[in-house]
């Protein structure tokens, strides 16, 4: 379904009575009130929901996802920090359905934010932080649009995490985390360098040479080469449940539609903070 | 002048008041009252004085420099988020001098976070923010000193940057200082994986390929091999300043000073943030 965000509530719901399955653009809805109204469709049609966050079915993501639960290698995570920026033209800041109040009303932060969220509810196991706390600076356009924003995270046992989202900088797509024994790292994680090879940065242990000048063991690039783009992957991965609902009678599968209301919670909490002065704003699931 | 902090006051005045020209450990002072104290008695007694941040000296950091002034291909820059994080075991969480009040009060802020502080203003030209807020979830030992905090930083153009420091977590050195039109990134800012050669990432001008498949221009890595190390280039800076008064009748040259003084301002700053709460602290110069 690929509409301004403004009209999914409405078409989701038309969809899921008409017994469709339903891969959505992101963000799903434009709250979790709009998002659960959703689901609860899909639920009572016996319809499968799933969002089009594509890289999370890149075969990277699930290679980067074993470093990260290495206990030894990786220790404990402890922070995540994400970034995703592009840098638009005047055209896009005047005329694009993402800087309309009336369309993709959640502007950067639904656009790009979603990834960089979603990123770090990946990296934390899913597990909702307990407080969001926007950055100030958040940039808004006359009509209340973000442009730009930031958010810091807080989880009860002490993980920390930031993200930043705009429409104002350069194309940057990193993300860092960090446990008590190893760094994961990456550059392009929405949006690969290249469609047929993939890579991220692993730093299992390091510490410095005896002079301290340089580090030992050094950093390890790890390359995923790949047959198909992550879209097909993704679309591949739809499939498949739909098919077991279809052929085998299954449920439709819950785990991405609870990962997508996850994500949807972080978001609404980062724009309720931006709405209330940079405020920190306790998650409620 | 290899001290704890706490020390720093007494014995800068004594060197500078012995005519001693004075290379110092960083944090330089407690605060920028004390650091003022020290400067002052450098001046008075026609000494020189700069802070031993040794990455600043590096010759990739002047290559860096010079991308992010091409207007070109970085364009003005917006956001840097900077991190140095490294992680201790038991014996220095309990008597390393960096945890101690007494000893070097400022912990990972003053011992890792200057160095974070000072790539932001280097990145910025040494333009001071007008605002610094602590993050949420800053994480203090019983005796109140800082093991892991980080903060975001507000310029009154629009300007942010956000920096990360700790003792509890893996070690990572990442700057990414992304413009209009570019990007900077390295992963080994304040020392290099390797004392021979270091490098640095520019993006200039990136975006999708048609079928946003992947980048084009992709990132390019720049590598500079080196003939000395960093520590052997800031001790020849130094000298030659020395040089100039002794040999030359010169001043004590003031940038180095200048921009030290800038980075205990922000240092702070931070730290008032922290105390209060995580409220915004506005940079008073």
């Amino acid at each position: 379904m690929p509409l301004p965000t403004t009209l999914h509530l409405k078409w989701a719901v038309l969809i899921a009575q008409k017994k469709k399955h339903l891969l959505t653009e992101k963000p799903v809805a434009l709250n979790v009130a709009e998002f659960d109204e959703i689901v609860r469709a899909c639920e009572e049609n016996g319809v499968q929901i799933m969002d089009g966050t594509m890289w999370m079915h890149h075969p990277r993501t699930h290679k980067m996802k074993e470093f990260l639960q290495d206990k030894q290698r990786f220790g404990q995570l402890k922070t995540v920090n994400s970034c995703f920026t592009f840098f638009t033209d005047p055209d896009f800041l005047k005329n694009d359905i993402r800087v309309k109040p009336d369309l993709d009303a959640l502007g950067a932060l639904g656009d790009a934010g979603w990834y960089g969220i979603r990123s770090i509810l990946w990296a934390a196991d899913y597990e909702l932080p307990k407080t969001v706390t926007a950055l100030q600076g958040a940039v808004l356009n006359e009509a209340g649009v973000i442009l730009d924003c930031g958010a810091s995270l807080q989880w009860e046992d002490g993980k920390k995490a930031t993200f930043h989202c705009s429409f104002l900088t350069s194309l940057t797509m990193n993300i860092t985390a960090i446990g008590t024994h190893g760094t994961l790292h990456l550059t392009d994680f929405v949006i690969p360098y290249q469609e047929q090879e993939a890579s991220y940065t692993a730093s299992a242990k390091p510490g410095f040479n005896e002079l301290v000048t340089g580090w030992e063991p050094l950093p390890s690039e790890h390359t995923i080469t790949v047959d198909l783009p992550q879209e097909v992957c993704m679309v591949r991965e739809f499939a498949t449940l739909v098919q077991n609902i279809k052929k085998k009678g299954a449920k439709p599968d819950m785990k991405w539609p609870t990962i997508s209301r996850k994500t949807q919670l972080v978001l609404d909490a980062v724009k309720a903070s931006i709405e209330k002065g940079f405020e920190p704003v306790e998650i409620v699931n």
